[in-house]
Formats: C-alpha cells, structure tokens, sequence
C-alpha cells in the first residue's frame, strides 16, 4: 500500500546510526526486551526507560501536531505531501503524543498517520510510538458518525447503548491510526450558565460515572488488529477529563475559579472519575483552580489522589495550554519555568500544545533539569505512565493506520446504534391528555420554529458536520413516505434563533391554523469546532459560550404563544445542550419534549417519537430550573438546601408573595431523571435482599415493575437513598442505581439492582464510613416518584 | 426607687439558706473573692465555679426569657406585675443569659429587666446576674433610635461615625439594664439573592471588619455606671455574628448550606471576624453548613481556630432554635442528647432559645453529664466564658437598670449622629451632566413612586418603628420649609411596590410634566420584626425573604420609563436593602442615587443631597450586577473569575452576541466602591513610605488629594492591593485600606494609610506567608478609577 511503501530512511542522519545501534539494541546484538510484545508491561516499560536520553523523555512529555509535516489549513485539499524538515524537527522536541484532530480527507489522514508514525518507528533511536489524539465526545471528529450530545446520551439512562456508541468512535477512529480520544468528560452540569454543559453526562456523580464507564470500555475494549491477545489489552485510549471540579466555574464563566471544600470534592465531584478513571489510559487535568489552587498545580488532587489513593498508572495530560494559564490566568507563575516545573511536580502530566511549550524549559537554553531544579525521576515517572499506555495498545507492535480504514466508518450496524440512541436519549416531560403520540393519520401537521428546518448539534464537531444529519423537517416528510401516510407537513420557520423578528410569525400561525396540530421546535444552539471560534458567528451554548440566562433567546417563546394562541394541539420540542428555562411552556404546552442536541438522526427519531413509532424511555441528566435565578437546579442538594415557601407573578401580572423565592419556586420545572412514557409503569413488591445489614454488606434491591398500559415501552428503574442521620450533611437523596428494562405493554417484569456498601459511605471527618442507622430506599420513575423501604444498617 | 425597693427575699425558700451560706460566703464567713471587684478576672472565675451546682453551670449556658415573669404579647400593656413562679421556673434553668428583645412601655422593661436581675443577685445562692439580651443592628430595638441598616452604615465608609452610631445603640439600651447585644452582622454580601444583605456591610472582608469593629468598639467602650474604672473594661457586651460564612447560602436560600474550602474560609469569610471579634465579648453562631459541617459542630472552626489560633476567651452563643436543626434540617444528629452534646463539645457555645432547649439534657432526665457522655470540664470551661463576660462589664457590681433610662434615649446628640450617618451613607451613582444637586429655586419638584410617602426601613426594627421615621416627601417638604424656598413638590405614588398596576402612572406623569425635574423614588421593601413574620404581608428583603430576581419587583421600572418619557430632567433615587439589578435605569435616569435603607432620617437627607445642602460621600459597599443572572458581582474574584466578552439586548430588541455572556456582561453596573461627588477628585503624589520592603514590614501609601471643584466635600480614599504573582491563586484585587477625608473646595489634603504586613499575605499551602514579589498599589475613588504603584516585597 502506497503510504506504508514510502521510504523514509532517507530522513535519517548517518551520523545517528552509531546511537541507534548502541541503545536501541543490547550489548549482544539482541533485540531490547521493550520489543519483545509478550514480556510484561512494567518489564517492557523498566528496560525502555533508562535508554532514553533527558531530551527524549521530554519529548515523551510534550504533544506535537501533525501540522508539523501536514498542510492542515484546507479541510478539502488531499495532496499527499508532508514537509520533512518539519517532521523532524517536531519530533525531535514533541513525540510522545501527537495531536491529529483535524478535518481532512480520510486518504490524506491516514498518510499524515502513517508518515508521522512510521519515521518514529523506523528512523528514531528506539522506535517509539507516539500516541495520536483526536476528539471524540459523541463522534469521531474527522468525518465520523455524530452521535447526541453527551448530556442526551446520558439521557438515554442505558449504559449498553452508550458502550455501542462509543465503540463506534473507536472503530471509526482506529483505522486511521488514531489511539487516543479526548473524551469522555465527567464533569458535572452544576452550574447550568457554563457552556460545556452539554459535553457532560448531566448533574449527577452517579450517573456521570455509571455513563462515563460504558463510554470508557466502548472506546477502549478490545485491541488493535495485528497485536495479539495479551500483547494489547485495550485498542484506543480513552480520557476522561477534566480533573477536577472544572463543571462548577463562578459565575458560570469558562475556566473561572470553582469554590468548594474537601467534601465537596470528595462526594460530588470525584466519584465520577473514580468509577469511569481506573481503567481508562488517561486523564485530562481542568483549567480551573478549586478552592485557589489550579488543578494542575494540586498536589493533593493530582497525586494523594489519583496516583496514591487510586494507584493510577498511566497517562496523564494537560488541557491546552495550561500550563501557560498558570502565568496568564491563575497568577501563581511568573515564569513557563515555573509554570513547568509547577505542573510536572504536582500533577506528574505532560503538556498539551496550544500554549507556549512551557516543559521545553526542562532541556532548553533554560535547562531545568541541567540546572538541578527538576529531578528527573520525576520525568521518568511521568514518561512511564506514557510508556505503559503505549504498551497496553500494544502501539509498539502495530501503530500504523489500516488499509480498510474506511471499511469500519459509517457501517449499516453503527447507524442501528446511532438511530437507537437518538431514540432513547428523547426525553417525554408533558403529555397532557395524552395529546402524544400523534396519530400517523392525523391528516396534516404544523412543523414550526427555527429548530425546525435545520440540523442542530452540540460542539464538539467537525466544521460542516451538520451536513450529514437529518433535520426534522426531514426526517419528518422520510418518516411519513416510508410508512406511505398521507399526513401532511406544514413548515414554517416562525422566528430565527438569534432574534426578536417577528415578522414570520403569521406565516407560523397561518401554518397551525391549517393543521391538526402544531410541533413547534425551539432552544438553543451551538456551532461546530471551527465556527465556534470563529469571530462573528452566535451561538447560545457551546465551549466558551456562557449564558447570563436559561430562557428561549429572541422571538422563540413568543412564537410558542402564538402557535398555541390558535387552539390548536401544540407540542412544544426544546432541541438544547442544557436546561431551557421557560415556565410558561411547562404550563402551557399541550405536551412537551426535550431533544437534548441529537446526532445525525435526530430529525428522524423525534418524528419517529411523535408519531409512536417509538415509546419515549429517556430520563433528564439533569434538572430544569424555572429561572436563572432560582439555580442551582440539581436534585442532590445537602440537607436543608431547599426550603420552599414559594411567590410567583401570574400570566395577568398578579404578585403573589412567598419567601423562597418572594415571586418564584426553588422547585424545578422538572426534577433530575423525569420522564414521561406513552405506557404507565407502576411498582410493586419491593424488596431488599436483606433490610438489615452490617456496614460493609452489599444488598439487592428488588422490585416489580408492570406496564399498565397498551404499549410497550422502556422504563428506567431508578434507586436514590437518603442517609437519614448522618455525622456530617449529607445530600437530600442521591441515586445509587439505575436499570433501563423493556417491559411488553400489559406485563411484568421482576428488577433486581445491586447497591454496594460503599455507595452508602459517607465522607466524615476522617475519610469514607458506613454509618450504622436507617437509610430511606426509594425506588421509582424520578427522583419525585417512588415507593420506598427502609434499610438498616447496623 | 420602686422597682429597686421590690421585696423579692420572699421567693428565697427557707430551707435553701443553709446552702446560701456554704457556697456563697468562704469557710471563714468572709465574701468570697469573685464577689471582690478588684480582684483580677480570672480570679474571680477561678474562685466562683467551683461553688457552683452542675444543674446552676448548664443553667447558665442556657438562654431565658422574660417572658417566664413577664406578659410580653401586648407591646402597649404597661403592667407593672410579673409571674413570681414563673421567674423562680425560669431562672432555675435558665439562667446564664435572658432574652429581652421585647418592644414594651419603656417603664415596663425596666422593671422587668430590674426584677429577673434582683432576684438572681439577691435570692439565688451565688448571685450571678444575667446578661439581658436584646437587638440593635442599627437601633436598639424596644423604641431606640433607627439608623440606616447596616449595609447602608457601610456605605458611608466612615469608622469614627459607624463608632458614634453604635455609641448611640449603647447609650440608649444600656440604661435599662440591657447588657447584651446581638450585633454587628459579620457575614458578606456575595450572595445577593439572600434576604439578609441588609444586615451586613457589604460584600468585602476588609471593609466588614472595619466597620464591624468600628461598631464592637461603639457597644462595647466605656463602663457601666457604678462600675469603676478597673473593676469592668466594657459596658455592653457586643456580637459578632455569624460565625462563619452563613451569606453565602445555597442559591440565596435561607440556612442553606455553604460551600467553600479552607481557603475561601481563611481568605474570606474569617478575617471579618478575626478583626472585630478578639476585642467583642461574644459570638453568635451561623445556623448553616459549611462543606457539609454544621457551624454549631464544627470543631475546626469553632474550637481549633477560635479558641486555639485566636485564643478568644469570652461567650460564643449559638443563633435561636439552632441546636435542634442538627436534628430537622442538617440531619446530623437523631436526638436532643446528641444535638446538645455535638454543639457543646464542638463550638463550646451555649444554646440560645427558640428551640426545644436541647441543653437540658445535660442534666434533666437523661442527664448525659450523670451518665458520663459529657465531661463536666467542658461544662465547666464554656461557662468560664460567660462568667468572664459579666466580669468584664463590671456585671456583678452594678447590674440593674438606671433610674434616669430616658435621658439617654433620643437625645440631642444622638439625633446629629443620626443625620450624619444619613447623609454620608447615600451614594451618588449617576449625575449626567451635573443634573444633580437641583436648585432650590428650581420651582417646582415631582416626587414620584412607591418609596417617596412611605419610610422605608430595613428588618431588625421593632414593631411600627418606621412610625418614628420621616418619609422623603415630608423630608422634602421640611427641608424647603426650613430653608424658605417657595419650589413647590409635586408628589404621586404612581404605583404600589408590590403590583403590575399600572393605573397611577397618568397621574404621576402629570406631576412629571407639570414640574421642572422629576425624582422617582423605587425599591425594595422590608418590614420590622413584627410583621416580617406575619402570614399573608409581603417584602422583597429581610430575614427569610429571598429573592430569585434583583430587578425592581411589579410596575416600577416602567414608572421611572414612563417618567423620563416626559422629558423631564429624571432622578432616580434607589431605596434598598440590596442592590437592584436595572440597566435601564443605569443608561438612562439623568442621575441615579442609592439610598441603602435609611433610618428615621432618611427623608430628610435625601431632600438635603438632592438640593445640594449636603455633598454626597457614600460609596458602594456592595457591587450593583446587571442581573442576577451575571452574579456573583463581587470585585475581589480570585484572578482568572471574570472574563469579559460581553453581548447585549438593545433596548430595540437587537440581539448582540458575545461570550462572557452571550446577552449580558459580568461587570456589574456599578463597582464596590463606586460613589460620586458634587466636585470632582484627583489624586497626586503618590508614594509608598518604603517601594521595597521585607516580608515583615509594614509601610504607609500617602497621596495628596486635591478637590477641583466649587463645592467642599467628602472623599474617601481607597486602597487596593494586587498580589501580581502569588503561589496559589489570589483576588483580582483587594481593599486594604481606606480613609475619609474632608477637602476644601479648591484646596487639597496629604492623606497616609497604613498598610500592616499581614495584609500581604496569601493563605498558601501551609497557612499565612508574606510572599516576595510585587504588589499592584492602586489608591483611588472606587476599584475601578485609581492611580497605581509597585510595591516589592522581597
């Protein structure tokens, strides 16, 4: 095959040869235990080690960019060139990770790859692999299937079905030679401004973490081709980021400090990484300070905890430019010396590109190292968490791309996943008397809103990625051809998203009125990789993209009113990437659905969804607060978090006062894990496996779950507890397990979910304990409905 | 006297003599020594609480009532009788301390406060008398003289008049025997939804604790009368309350827990107290959690830093009923035993009432010191504390209430101190082309809005207190009178503050057009402690009442909108408990005027700034944000917590994009500090006694400010500090001292501020240090509008 034929020994310096043969082989001529792929990791990783020169081990720590040898300006242009003095030079400096993550043709791609890794290989002293990086939060970013946002994946409450779809980025990633993914992110959606909200999993730590880990195993279970069992024990590193607290900024601001404490960070915050982080190969470490220190200057967070309490062995990285923030942002530098020095002694990470290459500073003119102010134990130790993953990948027997790498991109069975999540990650919040779903024969249908017409997915996305979804307009008129209905669709966009312009609204309102009934789709909006950056465009959710309110931006809510102001049956669907705070349409709609940003099928699903072709089984990650000014939102609050003596200002302009709020409700609109069915479930015969139980006794929780009504349907089977008493306050109530069953309309079905002793630990002053005392089991459909037991613990 | 000739011998029963005589007198039959006004305080402890019962040491820990003698529900009765079984009930377990916060007959409340105290000096076998307890935030509250609140108070930036004020409170509650008062509010200002902003000064360590301890000073110097010098140091025992961090609650939720680490807890919440409590002879409590640990069990900080780091020795109280929310609201605690036991050993605090008086468990029924689960010691150390209080106020020499109370209550002198902290304690926040001060020739005035006829107080004042108090239109109209100037005021109410009604807008517009400038008076609302707690009233601030948005609440936005409409010249004068968040108001009144909730003068000294009789001098002590929706708008954010890439709604409906945030922006419409003047400053010649100092030096910043314009006036001169590199992540900015001075017109005025060493210093990894490197000197007119130097640390 043309790419891997290329010679490239030509790039090799006689002058090196002598080097290359003196450490790359041992002193009898035999080849390095670090080459022999069934000698174990740590043994591979001891001998590989000490051959390593200072600058080499650096270069380990710092991540280079295919931009060094590829022409990556042009996402179209597919010449298969690359610059060789650049190759050299970058790798010389930046070799242990390279970042890849750009759009071009995938011909070009795997040459960038194949180059880049094959010079490493073939013409370095010790051919050593590096890593390639790309994104994939809900899709592989180079032309990859587009899955939901992470915060509608969550959705979904069904870990198989994650799994699937992240092995589907894995599979898509790895023909390309790519072996590392920058997801998922396990941050929690806590503070609903912030426009990361949708890379997340939602609010919860238990969720998140549950999520988190399917998506894990998708990405890394399994081994790349050509590496024999029990020489690669994972094919793609996962990452999970961003360690820690990062979800939390103040005021909602990207990358501003988070406030919190110790407990804080131990019950709401780190759980997630605990349960997803042990066996992913990486972590990707926060912008953010917590409590005044930045994350990749807490020692405390960075390695008491991670690399001593939690034994973690592999790679950790910096976010971009980081270290440089320590200068620029945080002020706890004065110098990228300093800022080197300060990240690698306390985080033990390597840097990410995107800043100034501060870790050049340990072997530069500057000479860290030389100058006795960096140990180099310490970069040996970080080295050798780089080296492990690499040796788990089993990178050092087959890092290149595959010929068929496009055989694994966009396959029938990986558009079954996507279709399937698009449908369970659709979350039914009102269905007032039981207007869903609508009859396929209905007659004609109103399609208004500006969300209407258009593919609208969350960030993280390849420029132009919307160009292979399906808006609902769409998927509506597919959707109705392929079942032959004559139903009719009535389209108009009503309003644009980013304005007060209400000049198509009667067009909007000429269309309901034709209608039998009206979907109206509105929310919010974000843009893909390189528009979100890009000066001059808009969008209201999204990295760097911070709302100051949760309301429908513009004319949005206003055309709602008109739409329902004709009598007709209105469904209101909010396509967003985080809570949309809009009361009246909780009052008012006829029904309600909340489209978290979709993936390419979205436009299909949610027709398939209202038409009943589907029973909606997805459940909110996350709360939806009233107002902005009501949040937080989430449902996991400390004990006495939420007095509620609620005021509020009528549709007619009545005040009617309460204290909390005077003129609102603390109260969401809709509680963490609500979801409404086009069946009715409800539970009988709860059990516990044992309702006393000593302190470190796991127990089963069961109960029968019966689909009441004439449908079949999925039901997330849903565990919170309340610590009745504990030594220190402890949340509200919390989810401890979750299980999503499909149960036949008309039947029964027996769910049994495990809880482990540890998740009924309280983080007191001195660490994790299961206090003795009753804890309140409830089990249902949301945090708001359930029966329940009591658990005794002795 | 009559109360004093009281024969209250006869409620001794007999057989207690014997007792009487053992305990109360020495083997020798001489006095003892803690009867010995000379003898040295700890001396006094040491000899007294050996002779003390268990049952008389918890009775002392625990707060009675007058209500056990007195009828305290008609506040008009002026019945001189009292319930005799009930005071000997009453103080047998209650004893230590007695609430007294009643609003009655003046006469009334003097015997009743003289007949709890005689009969514990006379008829109990050791003769302790009790501190007698009542409110005085900003006036002591059975009929004294209201000030500002004390948000207000902190605007005026003045130490010496904040001193007089408090000066005042004393005064005016010391001469019925009250010898205990909860006050000052330490808490900050950085949760602005809260209902208790109002009772703090403001939203910045530096400032809280200078004025706290202004205000500690004011209660607390001086002697009781009979006392002499020597024998008491203090004459009222003041509060810093409460103890810690309980402003910054859970979504401003009342009690909500807080959450924050130990370097938001150091850095700032603590050095509030840590400055005005180590001279004040008592602290309160705060009924909230922080990082899960409830205050009142916080051993860390009630114990390790209170009484270990800052060896404080005097009485910590704990907030009413809070012992008992260990058991419904914290979750903490199961029963009263534990309540009891977990607040005692762990805040080493007594118990207020308002609960279930969990402290009876130590020695009632379940008896927990008689069954060994609390060690009498601990007992035995918090009332020393209490015991070296009522030392300290001379307590045991001279305890009653004098003959002549009234004299000192609403006298001359009290009322100038009155009127000045009024007038200084306005901020000047707009004055567009020098609209302000109006002419008093000007003709004719429009006194418009819901604020204008009514006095509007913040919480913490008796019932009917505002009745004392003069509204703004009579204010105006007496001061025109006063100053024989025939402008006429115009007045209408133009709507009511807690409605939509938009009917009285006509009639206020005709007052508009028909005047010659309008000043339209809006804001929020509290109401005294009576009605505060009263079903079915309303308000927009106060203890419990949180609001979920800061803008002005009904039709009074679009009042000042119709207003300006007219064209007339429109002054908006904010009168509030918070800030309110109306850009509109910002860009558009032709001057806006912040009056913080007043005191009974308030209508007055609004009328004298506005005509220019007296130059304003107040400034922010709390950041106004554009909406709650942008907030925390407090302006010492650790560097990195403010990003500025702001967007905007035109009044137009335009829509303009930005980032941070996407319709709004995170600068708060007007800074801390912010304040203007009817001349103009500016600074020169600023010089730092030493440019580079040591890390334990301390240093003088010194700057000549001159006053360029007509008008003499007040400046206050602030200085900032930022530390440019710090090894964890410090504030953007921070006060560290400030000074009011008065300036000619025309003239100019050298101004020194001293800068202590400890004011440098970081909460790093291991506690306080004084970093080398540089600081940013800013010294100026408010955060935003400085000139600046560089400091070197090295």
């Amino acid at each position: 095959m043309m790419r891997r034929n290329l010679a490239l020994s030509c790039l090799l310096l006689p002058g090196a040869f002598a080097d290359l043969i003196s450490r790359a082989t041992n002193a009898d001529g035999s080849t390095p235990l670090y080459k022999n792929a069934n000698a174990s990791i740590e043994d591979r990783v001891k001998d590989l080690l000490p051959r390593m020169t200072l600058k080499e081990k650096v270069a380990q720590l710092i991540q280079g960019d295919i931009d060094g040898w590829m022409n990556t300006t042009d996402p179209l242009d597919n010449t298969l060139t690359f610059n060789k003095t650049g190759l050299e030079e970058m790798v010389s400096l930046k070799a242990g990770s390279i970042w890849a993550g750009y759009e071009m043709p995938w011909e070009k791609y795997a040459f960038a790859i194949e180059t880049g890794q094959r010079y490493l290989m073939e013409n370095t002293t010790l051919g050593i692999p590096a890593l390639f990086e790309s994104e994939g939060l809900h899709g592989f970013t180079n032309n990859g299937t587009i899955f939901p946002s992470p915060i509608g994946l969550a959705a979904s409450f069904n870990r198989d079905l994650v799994q699937n779809v992240s092995t589907v980025v894995s599979n898509e990633a790895e023909g390309f030679g790519i072996s590392h993914i920058f997801a998922p992110v396990l941050d929690l959606s806590r503070e609903l401004r912030w426009g990361r909200v949708e890379e997340n999993f939602g609010e919860d730590p238990y969720l998140t973490g549950e999520i988190g880990l399917a998506f894990v195993r998708g990405l890394q279970d399994g081994t790349r081709r050509g590496v024999e069992s029990g020489q690669g024990r994972k094919r793609i590193a996962a990452t999970c980021k961003h360690f820690a607290a990062f979800g939390s900024p103040l005021g909602g601001l990207n990358l501003a400090p988070v406030a919190g404490g110790e407990r804080d960070l131990r019950t709401m915050y780190l759980p997630p990484f605990e349960k997803a982080c042990v066996e992913s190969l990486s972590i990707m470490t926060a912008y953010s300070s917590y409590d005044g220190i930045p994350a990749i200057a807490n020692k405390h967070m960075m390695i008491d905890i991670v690399r001593e309490e939690w034994g973690y062995p592999y790679w950790v990285t910096t976010d971009a430019g980081s270290p440089d923030l320590l200068i620029t942002l945080h002020g706890t530098c004065e110098t990228r010396e300093c800022a080197a020095k300060t990240t690698l002694e306390n985080s033990l990470s390597g840097e990410m590109g995107g800043g100034t290459y501060t870790y050049l500073t340990l072997v530069d003119t500057v000479d860290q190292v030389g100058e006795g102010l960096v140990n180099e134990s310490v970069i040996d130790q970080v080295v050798s968490t780089l080296l492990r993953v690499k040796f788990e990948l089993g990178l050092f027997e087959n890092p290149y791309p595959y010929d068929d790498y496009a055989s694994t991109v966009r396959t029938s069975a990986s558009r079954d996943v996507l279709h399937q999540i698009e449908l369970e990650s659709i979350v039914l919040l009102e269905n007032r008397d039981n207007v869903l779903p609508l009859s396929t024969d209905i007659g004609s249908v109103a399609l208004i809103g500006p969300q209407a017409g258009v593919v609208t997915f969350g960030d993280y996305v390849f420029f132009n990625a919307s160009n292979n979804g399906i808006s609902p307009l769409t998927g509506f008129e597919e959707y109705l051809s392929s079942i032959s209905s004559a139903t009719q669709v009535n389209y108009a966009e009503g309003c644009k998203r980013w304005s007060n312009d209400e000049s198509g609204f009667d067009e909007a309102v000429r269309a309901a009125e034709a209608s039998d009934a009206a979907i109206v789709m509105v929310g919010t909006w974000s843009l893909d990789q390189t528009l979100l950056w890009t000066p001059g465009t808009n969008a209201t959710t999204g990295e760097h993209v911070d709302l100051a309110d949760l309301a429908l931006v513009g004319a949005q809510l206003k055309l709602v009113q008109a739409i329902k102001a004709t009598g007709k049956p209105t469904i209101v669907v909010l396509v967003s990437g985080k809570p949309v705070a809009e009361p009246w349409i909780q009052a008012n709609a006829d029904a309600v659905i909340q489209q978290f940003y979709p993936g390419e099928l979205g436009g299909l699903a949610i027709a398939e969804i209202i038409f009943g072709a589907e029973n909606p089984s997805g459940k909110l990650s996350v709360s939806f607060p009233r107002d902005v000014g009501t949040t937080p939102a989430f449902y996991n609050y400390l004990k006495g978090g939420r007095p509620v003596d609620p005021g509020a200002v009528l549709d007619n302009g009545t005040l009617v006062f309460g204290h909390q709020y005077v003129l609102n409700s603390p109260v969401p609109l809709w509680g963490f894990g609500h979801g409404l069915s086009y069946t009715t479930f409800n539970y009988t015969d709860l059990t516990l496996s044992r309702s006393t139980i000593g302190t470190n006794d796991d127990l089963n929780v069961t109960v029968t779950v019966h689909n009441n009504g004439a449908v079949d349907g999925k039901e997330v089977v849903q565990v919170y507890i309340t610590d009745t008493f504990s030594s220190v306050a402890t949340p509200n109530q919390q989810l401890v397990g979750f299980n999503k069953v499909d149960v036949a309309a008309g039947s029964s079905q027996k769910v049994t979910i495990p809880i482990s002793s540890s998740q009924l630990a309280v983080w007191s002053y001195n660490g994790w304990v299961v206090e003795p005392g009753s804890f309140n089991m409830k089990i249902g459909t949301s945090e708001e409905t359930y029966i329940n037991t009591t658990l005794t613990v002795q």
